[in-house]
């Protein structure tokens, strides 16, 4: 039997059908965006306008009212004036709409007139039995039925679930998360959260077979005791990364007048995080660096790695991992001398990091030497290079590189330890030897910071679930 | 009169001809790619092959050693082996070649006989009065001439010189900076430093009009007095980034055997280029990032920031401007209530950051604040995104955002401070509005921290060049 948060919050992530009250035909407005952009990305279910002045929209019937559909809803997008929502509340009340999402705004985060509305929003909600999303967000992007209300075109369905406090800022965070590959199940954008908090996006997406990580954006908590409480439980089954802004002064006034939220102590957040095993991340994209790493790949047994690339690209990686906190052990003398045999001949006599000296002969020996790597019992995870060609119309040049990916695909599963690459290539990310790599889960990653931060979240949420399930 | 360093190193840089010591018809050999690379990419000088076992590579007469060339020789590549090389530099001063770059590894980096093979090439260079790069580097290029021995295809000119103590690493690094937008005036991948330094390189881009700003990969120091010294002066013509790998133990390790350099203190580097002005960068792309802000903006008068943007990334922005030493002061009221008539009458009563709350009106909204920030005496420089538009077939909405990139454009002369703007969509890098940024010297960035850290750049160097003005 589903859960309580499942069945309340499944009829508005997997909506069969959705209502647009308040719907336009002006693209550009709220209203005629929540009726086109489902439209024209291919929302796998029925779209009904509802506005009382006209009669169709972008081709589909319009309703006076929500009341007036004579057809099942599961959910309901409003747009309407803020002054008009309680009534809107009402009709999906009397008509039996399962969820709402509220993309007006107006309410506590602009006036006391607002808070006093909002409140009214929330009162007839809930003795109505609707739960719903936001008011003064963005809407919602779900891959379960394909309904994007507010992102890029084309996104691209993956298993990062994305809950963001911020609305537009979120939207493009989310963009920038597509141009470098990452997939979404879930994009919430979470308004002031008048009825669902964040803690309870948390919680269904805990449940959400669609979603392997969470990733949140948040400014301040609504209610932080509860947030962290059900963090706990379900980083049990999924890792949770978190950007937690307003630290600072200038930061905390922004957020006051943004999301009508208090900032709260930084300090505390942080230890909270730590206590309960949330990753916090130091910039904002970076929690969608970790959680590509997360969703797709093996979780190391300690955080020992062993780093393959070519001079100074091994010396930054190795800076890197260090200072998060992983080791980079020396090798042992028996590998430095049966490794030598697959270098260069001028390369120096191999230790961890290995060194190419700029004199790789081919994809495979980088790959061989992974899979030697990998082997190792004081190993627990590997970073290296993306398998690249020189010549796209070189064919043997693209095969070897692409039988260098299956080597390295073969890793995570063949010695249970995760692997991270460094893609200096575009070409290694997308093609042949990105899908190579892609249905491996193994991540490619423009920077060896990148590289190191996400085997550091690896280790780290290794560690949060050896010590869960160890209670 | 042209000084010691720029005499001694413009034959390299500004070469007219160019010799290739072990020229091969291999294309992937550095003999090869020697010839092929400068050729491909439009080197606007003669190329003169030499190999005694060939007649003609790629089409242009090759010849048995560089003392049967019939022609002027500025500068010579040797890429012979090791055990070669002495002979090779021999020739060059019999041939009076002026300078000379050389690839060739297996010297000091390899071993002990290697280091001796090293003495013996720069004791015959030294008496002959030629100065050289490298050797166990990746060669050079240079904007100059447009010759292009190692990097990609279409390397960008610009105002950008890059000196890298890694060479492949180092080559990557600039194809990740392309790839940004940025363009270089040089790159120089040093080698093992047997002659010439970073020391050397940072005097001579010191006064190369192709330089705006010098950004450095290091490893370890020659000779850290000497370069620090010169570094004090040069910083008061331009400013100079670093990232310095080596600081932990892993690190240290891999440094020793690729460059054969010691890292040295960390705290020392750190404490030195705090002294003498050097910007230290914590990620190796981030010298870039800084450098392109720093190539083309007037210098704030101190370090009060304005910021624009919705929501979240006003607050994000603020975050870490103020983490970073950065002021974000908030507004008076007089300028607040004249603010509000600019904003959506749903914006909260703007203080700094200024948020739009998502709901911006037109591209000149933006813009037409920014102005008038840019006024305010307590503000130093903006940060605001980059205008865009959203349909690229609706000629009106392109023609108000490119008219807003020009209102834009026009605050860094008008007011004599920096703006620096975050660009969430690709066309507003490119195109049009890419174009009338770029010629503004303003930089578009992919993420709030770059728009921050290069704000924190300028307000650095700035202090640096009061510092060193009232000297």
């Amino acid at each position: 039997m589903p859960s309580d948060i499942v069945r309340q919050l499944d009829p508005i992530f997997k909506a069969k059908s959705m209502a647009v009250i308040g719907a336009s035909r002006a693209p550009f407005k709220w209203g005629g965006r929540a009726v086109l952009m489902p439209l024209l990305t291919g929302y796998r279910g029925a779209i009904y306008p509802v506005n009382p002045r006209e009669k169709e929209i972008a081709g589909l019937t319009c309703y006076p009212s929500v009341r007036d559909i004579p057809y099942d809803v599961d959910m309901a997008v409003i747009v309407v004036p803020a002054a008009l929502a309680p009534q809107a509340m009402a009709d999906c009340v009397a008509k039996g709409v399962k969820g709402v999402v509220m993309i007006t705004a107006g309410f506590a985060e602009a006036s006391e007139e607002g808070r006093v509305l909002q409140d009214e929003v929330v009162r007839i909600a809930r003795e109505g039995g609707i739960r719903f999303v936001g008011p003064n967000g963005m809407g919602i992007y779900t891959s379960a039925v394909n309904l994007n209300l507010c992102l890029h075109d084309d996104v691209r369905p993956g298993k990062i679930a994305f809950v963001s406090q911020s609305g537009t800022f979120g939207g493009l965070l989310a963009e920038v998360a597509e141009r470098k590959g990452y997939g979404l199940s879930k994009f919430i954008s979470i308004g002031n959260q008048a009825d669902l908090t964040a803690a309870d996006y948390v919680e269904y997406l805990g449940e959400d077979d669609d979603t392997g990580a969470i990733v949140l954006y948040m400014e301040g908590f609504k209610d932080g005791a509860r947030f962290f409480r059900v963090a706990r439980e379900v980083i049990k089954k999924k890792p949770i990364l978190m950007y937690k802004a307003g630290r600072t002064e200038a930061a905390a006034r922004a957020t006051m007048s943004h999301t009508s939220s208090l900032a709260g102590s930084d300090e505390i957040v942080d230890a909270m995080c730590r206590q309960v095993g949330i990753i916090r991340a130091t910039e904002v994209t970076h929690p969608f660096d970790m959680a590509e790493a997360l969703i797709g790949l093996p979780l190391p047994r300690s955080n020992r790695v062993a780093i393959i690339g070519s001079g100074g690209q091994g010396v930054v990686t190795s800076d890197t991992c260090e200072s998060l906190g992983l080791q980079v052990p020396a090798l042992d003398r028996e590998t430095s001398i049966k490794l030598k045999e697959a270098l260069p001949p001028h390369a120096p006599v191999p230790s961890n990091p290995v060194d190419f000296a700029g004199g790789m002969r081919g994809p495979l020996d980088e790959v061989q030497v992974a899979d030697a790597l990998a082997r190792i019992d004081y190993i627990d995870g590997i970073i290296c290079n993306t398998p690249h060609f020189h010549e796209e119309d070189n064919r043997d040049d693209v095969k070897t590189a692409v039988q260098g990916a299956e080597i390295l695909a073969a890793i995570p599963e063949k010695y249970g330890k995760p692997v991270v690459t460094l893609s200096w290539h575009s070409h290694s990310r997308g093609g042949a030897i990105g899908d190579v790599m892609k249905k491996a889960g193994i991540p490619s990653y423009e920077t060896p910071e990148q590289c190191a931060r996400a085997m550091m979240a690896l280790a780290q949420y290794a560690e949060v679930r050896r010590r869960s399930d160890g209670e």
